[in-house]
């Protein structure tokens, strides 16, 4: 999507593959600036000090860090060695570890002499699916904003929850694919971004990119979207899923269940952008079956932004030594969402609504 | 309550009341600061500037500053430049209007010479009643706690919204007011504190009265209480009020609906604390009739905290020019609401639950 102007993904091989490039995205939004990868132990930074976030980007770059390893070195031992440290820079990311395998599998089998140039092309490969996946998800999801265009004929209200556009994946996003393309397609859109606290990733990232794209949107606090909803100002909801049991339970970016239950008590669509990759065919129940991260308290103690001076600096909001909790997930239960936008279409959350699109994946189980 | 083993009020006479003593509520929880008002600017600058906040306290501090003015200048155009003076700070404050008009009724039918003893010793009683109005709250709230402890004889988890703790009162508070007579009897209570995003009330002044007085709590995310519901970790919720339709429907801090509709879906008891003040007789339909009002973009673009160099700092989190919205309330309607906890005792949010308990208020209109 567009930065001032100009196309990008959120990652890109440089110097005819022999470096890759990402932006720092621990920086934004206060300073857009990309960062070069040259080694193996590059990309390991960039994934465990979060300059790139988002399951498909991390994949994406523990894919290319594959290939800066092989540059230096493309013995199996050097293989092994960089699949080991990539996996264990963000140790319970799936498609860190889906992304890795891939390349192990594919070129382990080859000559060692053959190893670079084709593991660039198949990094490059697993880029232009995922770009692929959210574009067919995008396409999709766009017929349900046009249909709400055409029947209100006025700009059609979106509200998203943390941050599920292209900087989380290569291009396009899962949750907000759907609205660049309303907005690509002249329909005239408006985001309300929750701001998602305790990390800000909506305040931060979502409006960034938005802003970048030029999609008219608002910043509000999370506080604030069943207000709106009460009052007829959100149309429809499109959010991410970290994780969607093979029942349609979503889990999700803590918060997201609140938004669903406002949108059940006010009439309002609420869909979640859920790629294949993202369900769990395995599990079905996800409020007993997903086990919820407890991160950090520092995250709900303090806060980072950009100072009077121009400096990124960090602040705390609560008295010294006070307990937190800090759930960074949570389910929202399928009975509240309206329907999974996925690549082959959209389904209503259930178990046959899902069987209907992805046969293959129940035949086992029934 | 106490702060640091001390018995405080959040104002206080001094010196033979020729001043007022309050807390800089600005300051918490970074610094515990209490300043001095002398004369009626003084006063009239702490509410402005906030120095003060929570209509009970706002009311007393107006009252207190008429006593002030008067110190100077007992005549009746001292008098009634002092109500104007008050009155202009926050023209909004229902509170502020009706301690101003209480302490003019009374003091300007008397000869200026008795009017500053007097003038004292009303502006006492008004600081009294409140906090006989948040203790008779606070008896009928306890009952609640007492029977779900005696029911499941383990810490009681509460979750509060906002700051309607002590500080917003004279002493006690409206929503916390059962939870320190809880603890005072010995029940073991825990308090999930929603940090409420944009002005973190929660974070700031809640976190700091219940660790002051040694209530053990934890600080949330605003996003977190959904996730602790659907989880048995919530056994009820006290929030305050800002504004309480004679049908039960609840004018709160914004993301207050959000939390009644996850405990609606939890079957978590919902409590509102509304004292009869904050009953508006007049009106029916909240979501109707209450206009909610819209601040500054600022209190969501910036956070204020402590910086590493034990500073105040105000940070911005959002891009610069991003577009925010920022509504101050939502309403909770009546039907998500178990009960309201009056002065009188705890009725069902309706006509006919607070008709039971205020028949008075009721008999024009049938």
């Amino acid at each position: 999507m567009y930065i001032d102007g100009k196309p990008y993904r959120s990652i890109w091989p440089v110097d005819k593959q022999s470096a890759v490039e990402i932006i720092d995205q621990r920086k934004l939004p206060h300073a857009f600036e990309i960062v070069r990868l040259d080694v193996l132990e590059d990309a390991a930074t960039a994934i465990r000090d979060m300059y790139v976030r988002g399951a498909p980007l991390i994949g994406a770059t523990a894919a290319y860090g594959v290939c800066l390893a092989l540059k230096e070195d493309s013995s199996d031992a050097s293989l092994e060695r960089a699949v080991n440290v990539l996996q264990s820079t963000r140790p319970t990311a799936i498609n860190l570890r889906w992304a890795l395998f891939e390349m192990q599998k594919r070129l382990i089998k080859l000559p060692a002499s053959e190893r670079l140039e084709l593991a660039f092309s198949y990094a490059a490969q697993i880029c232009d699916e995922d770009v692929e996946l959210c574009h067919a998800m995008g396409r999709h999801g766009f017929e349900l904003i046009d249909a709400l265009w055409k029947q209100h004929d006025r700009t059609i209200n979106i509200l998203t929850h943390c941050n599920a556009g292209w900087l989380a994946t290569v291009d396009w996003g899962t949750a907000l694919a759907p609205v660049y393309m309303a907005h690509d397609a002249g329909i005239p859109v408006h985001v309300w971004v929750d701001e998602t606290r305790p990390r800000n990733q909506g305040a931060h990232l979502t409006a960034w990119e938005l802003g970048q794209h030029g999609v008219p949107h608002s910043v509000i606090v999370d506080n604030a979207g069943g207000h709106l909803m009460q009052h007829g100002r959100v149309d429809i909801c499109f959010v991410g899923t970290d994780r969607t049991t093979a029942s349609g339970d979503v889990c999700n970016k803590i918060g997201t269940y609140l938004k669903a239950l406002a949108a059940r008590d006010n009439g309002v669509p609420f869909y979640v952008c859920a790629p294949s990759p993202s369900i769990d065919w395995m599990i079905d129940d996800g409020l007993k079956d997903i086990p919820i991260e407890q991160r950090s308290g520092e995250e709900v103690q303090t806060l980072s932004g950009m100072d009077e001076q121009g400096n990124i600096t960090t602040i705390r909001i609560t008295p010294d030594n006070t307990p937190v909790s800090n759930y960074a997930f949570d389910v929202t239960p399928a009975k509240l969402v309206t329907g999974l936008v996925t690549e082959r279409g959209v389904c209503v959350a259930s178990r046959a609504g899902l069987r209907g699109l992805f046969p293959e994946k129940y035949e086992a189980s029934t």
